[in-house]
């Protein structure tokens, strides 16, 4: 899962320097921190009515697609901050003690 | 990066069929899906005006303490519909062709 | 100011019957709830920013006009499924005893 | 229904010089702006929520109930930054013409 994130953040990254024509992604850093946020809620939204309606029809189609056009904004948001995902995932491992080195450090000497 | 989210899904998980006063997670299943959605949705407000703060400020701190609790909550609500992240992890290397597969299977055979 | 809301939900009563094609309401109506839905999440994130954007600029006109467009897409939701904006205005009256009927009914018989 | 919102937007202006534990919007207006505008997105998605749920159950009630929390909050919001409720009605007067004075300019001369 990590390869992921990881290329995609790096993928947002590299499409900074890019013509706003160039992409989509590009597009969204031009037209500023606003319009990213609005994508945000908007994405947020779909991804609600989306979980509604698969609890209704058992059908999760919609919902992996919308929940990952709601990650994928917020990790576009994080790049035009200058921030990393794996800072959101240190905070998770944090509040969770999910990684390794966390399960590691834990563990008795012995 | 992928350790935390699949260690994350693995809590999420075994946390199904523990008593409602058990953890947070326990509570937020048996308070049922609107419950979670409401959250969502709270969190991606907390993100959208974190990042407007942000933004001024220059300090990140609070927007990545929002977005993993968005990242959180909608990993939430897929556990509680039976899905599992990697399936949104799937369909971003799809879009992006992220994969380390997806790039050996569209190299040339020579 | 009743006159604009109760204009406005007749305005709405009215492009019901009218083709998908005639104006946006009735397109709206067309795409169904999950779209005026989508709009109404939309608009209250425009909302948002709007606001933080004018708390730094003193400048409060697009925000009035954010405002304005949840409002307006709020009351189309309530026309979708049947119900007119006075009955969020009887409940608000309820809340805060702001009817004129209201406080007569209150005063004490003498 | 005029009346409603021009006596709430009274009550929401007379609260403003009020100590912060002598009511729900005094406290609101003590927390600020980002807690006002939190409240605004909560209501939004409570509302989106409602609005599934009555599509399937027919029941409007929790609807009602939570467009006049949104409303609500949005005209505490407005308070906050000094605007007035008319403001935003008299955009929707614009864009639709609803206004008796409107009506009235567009009437044939004879």
């Amino acid at each position: 899962m990590s390869d992921t994130l990881t290329r995609l953040a790096q993928v947002l990254e590299e499409r900074k320097d890019a013509a706003a024509d160039s992409s989509y992604v590009a597009s969204l850093y031009h037209k500023g921190l606003n319009k990213i946020l609005e994508k945000v809620g908007e994405e947020s939204v779909e991804t609600i009515i989306a979980a509604k309606d698969a609890a209704i029809s058992g059908d999760c189609s919609d919902l992996i697609y919308e929940t990952a056009d709601l990650w994928f904004h917020t990790m576009v948001m994080l790049a035009q901050l200058g921030q990393h995902p794996q800072a959101v995932l240190d905070e998770l491992d944090r509040r969770f003690g999910l990684s390794g080195h966390a399960e590691k450090a834990s563990r008795p000497s012995a």
